[in-house]
């Protein structure tokens, strides 16, 4: 039963948009992923899907208004709300907390869409 | 959708070993918890329990041998573990991830066991 450090885990990748898998409980996954620029808007049919900003700062974007989430905050969007997460800083570390089934992407396929995920 | 900020709800309550809903993803619950001192020998038969420390260190004993974790660590305490942890500092603020079917005594039932938890 590993001790995870996330800052450790944080700088043994540099790709963004990739989520990293670190732990599981359940049928969860939490996973490490470094965010830069903008994403694309999509939506999860049947996934909550949580954000934890550790580093940085970033902007949800959603159709109702735009949510600012910063270290040590979190968010969690609800199954079936379109949302696009933004970078503010030139980078942002986030951990994810969703269902194992979460495509990055949801209900968008295309080429930013990652189904095979790695653990870290 | 609410962005929450640890810090904020951490100050929001003063009491030990009673966790807080501070977020739901699907069929998880995040909880908020304060540490002092020693809990008790239990495990879960059916959930795993995801410990995040924000604040202080905290020692995870297991009956094959004990853990220690600090802040910005995370340690995943599998369903059927027996466990039983220990704030090594005066208090040890943590974030818990766990299904919301979760008994914070697991298999026993005594004083502390809490079975209605409050929102924060």
């Amino acid at each position: 039963m590993d001790v995870v450090n996330l800052s450790e885990k944080f700088g043994r990748f540099n790709d963004y948009w990739s989520p990293k898998i670190a732990g599981e409980i359940n049928d969860m996954y939490v996973k490490l992923v470094k965010l830069k620029g903008e994403f694309v808007w999509h939506h999860h049919e049947q996934e909550d899907e949580l954000f934890l900003v550790v580093k940085g700062r970033l902007r949800m974007q959603l159709r109702s208004g735009d949510r600012e989430v910063g270290p040590g905050e979190f968010i969690v969007v609800p199954r079936g709300t379109e949302h696009c997460p933004v970078a503010l800083t030139d980078e942002v570390h986030v951990v994810l907390l969703e269902p194992k089934s979460t495509l990055n992407t949801g209900n968008v396929v295309n080429e930013r869409t990652i189904s095979e995920l790695a653990h870290i």
